[in-house]
């Protein structure tokens, strides 16, 4: 007879790399799963380390540090049945592991099977193939295991392996990344797998920002019927407890009609944990940013203050002759609602003088091109790198997705910054969250106009990003289709009715602004391809379908 | 009976992507293969794409025209004999593959089994291992292909193939990465495969720089006693004839007795080609960069004006009061020496008002501290940066390893730049390239009192590098170690004989600075370890072995 088992799913947020922290933290859930009679408690893949560890995982002195730290965790889960990741050595191969812990030993070890090595991933770079399934058993229930990737990849594979072992409950640790529609994909591979196979299934999955990616937990238990019957926060740590009993699990839990706006509400969650742990993990409790009086900056700036709180963001209006008054006065007017302090300096002098400089020193008078734009977006970084290293806070960068794929930006300008949370976020999608941030937060408004008014770099007389790009509604589909759907100019400009022409224009520019990305700060991945890890193209490039 | 076989080495610099210039040069070189009648001509792995093409393996329409390519190949090698590296689609699945074409018909396709994933390597994210061996018969003499990694891995299967097989002639195509006594390595693997076997073998590698690796093509042939009966330029295109016979291949060629000092006429062969494929194959064909009067930079200088030509090459050298007579007449006299322009101005206005600003505007008087000498440091970088948008140079920084890998640099100062040709050569190994660069051009000096004079960043009265950093011998040491060797705290103390605390300090600057290394430009790989795609630490990391 299958027994009543009291699950318990700790969705942590480990910090890559700082084992004496994620121990911290491993201990106190156990703790809590203790206090709380669990019967297993899991937690996600890599929890020990954090995900991704990179080059870490190379480190002959932190793969020491985990082997302690795994005998330590045999003293922590007395009278308590625990299964946890971690990479480990073993016989000088290094696998991606979810030990098994039954009352203060290390039972078995079961080896993740399938690498992912494509996207954000490089497992095969680090870790050796497991090639055995493991199986455990807790009050009469067959428990089976696996990680992540391991239930992606072949659900053939991972059929047989349930069926042979004859198991009626599979676990699976993840270190899942978000994107949007990444929890949708999750759950029809995890019904298709408990329908084909009554089994139950519980999902733990990381949470919480390392680098380029975000974690988002929604770790869940599913019935022998694929349907889900226990969910935890997402982008929050949680410890899911649940009473599961195979013949019983019959009543699925609601889950909300999220609704066809919900995934702005993820984004928003995404972006704020991206940056928030970005800042806190590295240290930081401040951050800065220029503030235009444009929709970017003033979505950055908003992220910022929900994220860190008002009293932890600074804003500057670095002004020129170019910058028109409205936008001072937009700029201010952001403030304001969202409480944080702005302060305005001028610079039209030290740009003026520093173009007087350059023209009497070494280039002579020249026709006004973009050397004197990309000046003054270099002098505003100045000013902030300075006040950033003053005042010891981090500087935001708010270019979006759009910009950075065509160059529409100013390499050690308004690139410059320790994070890119909009480097992910077509221009578009900015407007999107700027209206959808106003309905959440309606007494931290986005002023109106900003989000109305039409977008300009303000770096010349009378600029509009319209002077030199498409509408960003057409240019937007042109870089999805390219980038992240890896469409050829020809199916693009069938596919959008648009002409070869711009279409291989823009095609061109995504090409030529290789070197910008790779100077460029991390962002945060939120579409199927984000920059950074995930598109690894060479700068010198002869090829272009275009 | 084993015949005379021309053999034709096509040792060509490809350029990663650029199908159509590549097809040209291979069907220039098959044309002087055909003129000198060889029986068999051979060029490198994926020498019709350049190496390594990264994600543009995953561009659906490089691959369709790269199978357009291969149906041309059939029709540029008719009457010869020629294999030839390029990946390709075969069943949606991809290969890197050795193409033989025999008159003109594409006969078999090699598959590569080993995919190096590793250091700068990610072949596991595009290419699919073959599985089995290919031979094919030239005038009776039946022979083997091997690609790269193939031969480096285990032995045992490459011998075992061979034997199996029964060849005597192997084939290896590579794109191997220049780096220090990487020939040797090679040699000492060929050898021992040559002599265990019996066989010859043609190694035939790429040459060229693409972005942070340099080719040094030094493709042979070695007789079946493991001896080199010929051997090809180093750092240049060539097209290496030469007649083998399995029975009388006895007399070996002269290998130079190089000397100790040779690896420093190598890393500025590198260096300068990295430099000069960097800057062509990316469209410029003029560099700028900034003088300072001290070593680093005019090590920099001096290769560009060799890779380059002295008209190509522009200094600036960029004044505050903190730099002294003595750096500026130094820095005229290397322009005077070298035969380069150099521009100076004074820079010190636009320092104090800026800083006039940001105190007066944001933080109030504060005291000196690494602010103002960052800031000095950008107002530079904005100088250079506007002069290489007005003019159209590429800005070379001239960051060395030891800086990058402390973080001894100011992020958006110094560090900006198009290419940063040190990024892999540690301070002690800048003074040697330059005492070697002054006796390979006597006519070009490096001023003697620039290699002599004490290091400073002069961003401050009285600075010295000293003030901050321990002496450069004992520095690189400690990096060497911990970088490339990946020793720990521990080792590395024990084996250099320096107290802990020193080592302790030095590995944190080193992963608290990733974040800076993340934004700078790419440099050129020389040693096992370079930073770049080859040493992928995370920013966010909690461990430090310090």
């Amino acid at each position: 007879m299958k027994m009543n088992l009291k699950i318990g799913l700790a969705q942590i947020n480990s910090k890559v790399g700082d084992l004496k922290l994620n121990f911290e933290k491993i201990s106190k859930f156990i703790q809590l799963g203790k206090k709380h009679k669990v019967d297993l408690l899991c937690f996600p893949e890599l929890a020990l380390t954090g995900y991704p560890p990179e080059d870490l995982l190379l480190n002959k002195q932190f793969l020491k540090s985990i082997d302690i730290a795994v005998k330590n965790l045999e003293k922590i889960t007395k009278e308590m049945n625990v299964v946890i990741g971690y990479p480990r050595q073993i016989n000088k191969k290094l696998f991606n592991i979810a030990g098994v812990f039954i009352k203060g030993k290390l039972y078995k070890e079961y080896k993740k099977f399938q690498l992912p090595n494509y996207g954000v991933f490089d497992e095969d770079r680090y870790f050796e193939k497991g090639v055995e399934s493991t199986t455990f058993t807790i009050k009469n229930r067959k428990i089976g295991i696996t990680i992540c990737e391991d239930i992606w990849v072949d659900t053939k594979i991972i059929n047989k392996r349930i069926n042979d072992d004859n198991i009626d409950l599979l676990i699976n640790l993840s270190a899942s990344p978000y994107s949007i529609d990444k929890q949708k994909k999750r759950l029809t591979i995890l019904k298709a797998i408990s329908k084909k196979n009554s089994i139950e299934i519980c999902y733990c999955n990381l949470i919480g920002g390392q680098d380029e990616l975000v974690f988002d937990g929604n770790s869940m238990i599913l019935n022998k019927d694929g349907a889900v019957v226990a969910s935890a926060k997402e982008f929050d740590e949680d410890l899911l407890i649940k009473n599961i009993n195979f013949q019983k699990n019959k009543s699925r839990i609601h889950l909300p009609n999220k609704g066809n706006d919900y995934y702005l509400k993820e984004v928003l969650s995404a972006l704020s944990l991206g940056l928030k742990d970005y800042v806190y993990k590295n240290n930081f409790a401040k951050v800065l940013l220029g503030i235009s009086g444009g929709i970017d900056s003033a979505l950055v700036a908003s992220i910022a203050v929900n994220a860190l709180g008002k009293k932890n963001v600074l804003g500057l209006a670095l002004q020129t002759k170019y910058n028109s008054d409205k936008s001072l006065e937009l700029a201010k007017k952001l403030s304001k609602n969202l409480g944080f302090k702005l302060k305005v300096l001028n610079i039209q002098n030290i740009f003026e003088n520093t173009n007087q400089l350059l023209t009497n020193g070494i280039y002579g008078k020249t026709t006004w091109d973009i050397t004197e734009e990309n000046l003054q977006s270099r002098i505003r970084s100045n000013i902030l790198m300075a006040t950033s290293n003053k005042l010891g806070y981090l500087l935001l960068s708010t270019g979006n997705k759009s910009e950075i794929s065509i160059g529409y930006s100013t390499l050690y300008g308004d690139s410059a910054g320790g994070i890119a949370i909009l480097k992910d976020i077509p221009k578009t999608l900015v407007y999107k969250l700027s209206k959808f941030y106003n309905r959440l937060y309606p007494t931290n408004l986005i002023p109106k106009e900003i989000i109305l008014r039409e977008p300009s770099a303000e770096l010349k007389e009378n600029q509009r990003d319209l002077d030199s790009l498409p509408p960003y509604r057409i240019l937007d589909k042109i870089l999805e289709l390219y980038i992240e759907e890896e469409k050829s100019l020809k199916e693009i400009s069938s596919t959008l009715k648009i002409n070869k022409s711009i279409v291989s224009e823009i095609i061109r520019k995504v090409n030529n602004n290789e070197f910008k990305r790779r100077q460029s700060p991390p962002g945060i991945k939120i579409t199927t391809k984000a920059f950074g890890r995930d598109r690894r193209y060479p700068m010198t490039n002869g090829f272009i379908d275009a």
